[in-house]
């Protein structure tokens, strides 16, 4: 691997380091930023398992970071933390005006239509390209787990039901289950994809269980009061395929919470309890 | 109290409510923002503690909000925290265009000189209006605490040795503890009480501490990889005078820290677990 990390930042947190880096990704053709966080653990050279973090629309690496209270528990738990941002970025990078489509956010699809295809791969920057790049220079095991928030838990879902042997176990807050019928996952998979929806099934969580082999264990958290629960979330349908399956989905909706970051903040701790349980 | 007060944001955080309420200030003359932390235990009607957040240079009531994952402890403890902003504000609020003064700069003083002392009046808010208006509005004791960070760890030192009959614990991270002789509270002061330096001593927490009267519990932490540490902060100055007073202050320097919200987040548990035990 002979990709050069270059640091942009190094803050101690909780005992451990976080840490951002930029880097020049083969995936997306651009510079790419990402943060790190190294649990106490790691100092004398134990290598830790990785939880990956995937932020949802208009989001950065920067607000997982700052908001959600995860290193605290990652340096208990002796995780580390991988959180990259959620598109590529640049003044040659395709975008649009509105929140939802372009920079900030992909929805970690491989995008096959112009003007997004020459950059917006954040499917293959997400399952190879970065966790290549995590294990080659960082003190970390292979052993891997994925959560995310909205979009993000959209592309946790997504990329582990394609790829299961690449992770132990799964969780989302607020996740797009099934983007092929709400609409941000249409406008976005429209752009990114086309019109012909059955290229929009192998980004398609609620369908891609129907088929998945390996059923990983899976935690959700939805907030009751999040406004965008009843148009563009909806975890029942999920939970709908997870039970004809027999798949081990937890679905917990939390009463009062909204789309926040003070609701993933209130409910990480579990999370990460509920990975490192799979990554010990 | 017939201040009104208008609810601008609500959100569930760790079993309680974080809100923002907008109001008028008799102190300042403005509109003046704030956030409260209410926890679970309030639900019921039961009243708790509070424990009052000073905040730092270009920070409104959101940063500590948003950052310090203080909500869950003062969910364990059974604390709600108060963050207001750290200055009036406003199109017609004395302003400059440097971040260490006017507009989130306030410094927690009376000003005395044009053209700040019309509406820098943030030690009456603090002191005397907020809490007024906290403990005829919410469910909370008028037992208090107070901390804070940099130019808001400087308030809340400053606050409490001058009136501990109104608090329980004082506590900071990073604080400007001796702003008389550093070049952000000379700065500060010459333009908010003017040259005469003896106005200055009523808000320098060094000067106060050599003559205060009740020597209440004080914690404080300082990042040894501060930045401002050498020339803006420097807590033995402040540990000088309390040794010689013998009071009871615990000054821990951690190593590796540095100035920002990691550093808080990182130690913010031990500040609340402090004064808790002094709340109950």
């Amino acid at each position: 691997m002979s990709t050069s990390l270059e640091l942009i930042a190094s803050q101690r947190a909780f005992g451990g380091w976080h840490k951002r880096y930029r880097h020049r990704s083969d995936a997306t053709g651009t510079e790419m930023t990402f943060a790190i966080y190294l649990p106490p653990q790691t100092a004398h050279g134990t290598k830790v398992p990785v939880l990956y973090w995937l932020s949802g629309l208009t989001c950065t690496d920067e607000n997982f970071s700052t908001k959600a209270g995860a290193q605290r528990v990652a340096a208990e738990q002796g995780l580390a933390l991988v959180m990259p941002d959620t598109s590529p970025r640049g003044d040659d990078v395709a975008d649009d005006a509105a929140y939802d489509l372009g920079q900030g956010a992909s929805f970690y699809v491989n995008a096959t239509q112009a003007p997004w295809r020459s950059h917006y791969r954040m499917y293959d920057y997400v399952v190879e390209e970065l966790p290549a790049l995590i294990e080659a220079h960082f003190p970390v095991t292979a052993v891997r787990a994925i959560s995310g928030h909205s979009m993000g838990g959209h592309g946790a879902l997504m990329v582990a039901l394609r790829n299961p042997g690449r992770y132990r176990s799964i969780s989302a807050f607020s996740p797009i289950v099934n983007p092929s019928a709400v609409p941000w996952g249409q406008k976005a998979f429209n752009h990114y994809l086309g019109d012909d929806r059955t290229a929009w099934a192998a980004y398609d969580s609620c369908q891609l269980m129907e088929s998945a082999g390996e059923m990983l264990p899976m935690l959700i958290d939805q907030g009751e009061q999040d406004s965008f629960l009843p148009e563009q979330l909806q975890p029942h349908i999920l939970q709908e395929v997870a039970a004809r399956r027999d798949w081990p989905l937890t679905l917990r909706m939390q009463p009062g919470y909204d789309h926040s970051y003070y609701f993933v903040a209130s409910f990480i701790e579990d999370h990460l309890r509920f990975h490192a349980a799979y990554l010990a």
